[in-house]
């Protein structure tokens, strides 16, 4: 098994708590059934970029860097999801 | 000047999808003056997470990285900051 070093496990903390992150945020809009504050554009931007992010990481043959971005990708998909289902169930303006 | 190659631009472009995707969150919460549906977890836990990838990209000496985080980490506080003011000063319960 190889060893970790220092820099590793920066980069494991650093991907983890950029990854879980959204977590609150899925378990937030689930419960109270809206997104309003939560901007669109952010998410579409965001979930762009993380989806590079796995491209990149698959080029350059890093799992670390696949894995937590398709979890991202995941996580911040459900809550652009949540985010329209509200807004079009309740006739509110989408931004 | 160095020459870019496909993977130097796929990098760039993600981390700077990933970065300006604050900045419509930023400039809605501004606008609204809420940020009710904000989770104040994530925007702890992704600062937490931005700071220590600025860390990782300093010790492996990688500027777009530092520069890129420097930034979400700015963005990201500034939100949080927003955040923090409008749900005192409307006396709504922190969550």
């Amino acid at each position: 098994m190889p060893e970790l070093n220092y820099l590793d496990i920066l980069g494991f903390l650093a991907g983890l708590l950029t990854t879980v992150a959204f977590i609150p945020q899925l378990v937030r809009t689930w419960n109270t059934k809206s997104a309003e504050d939560v901007s669109l554009g952010m998410f579409i931007l965001f979930i762009l970029g993380v989806m590079l992010w796995c491209i990149y990481g698959f080029e350059i043959h890093s799992i670390p860097v696949v894995v937590a971005n398709v979890i991202t990708t995941i996580l911040a998909g459900c809550i652009l999801t949540l985010k329209l289902i509200y807004t079009f169930t309740t006739n509110k303006e989408l931004k």
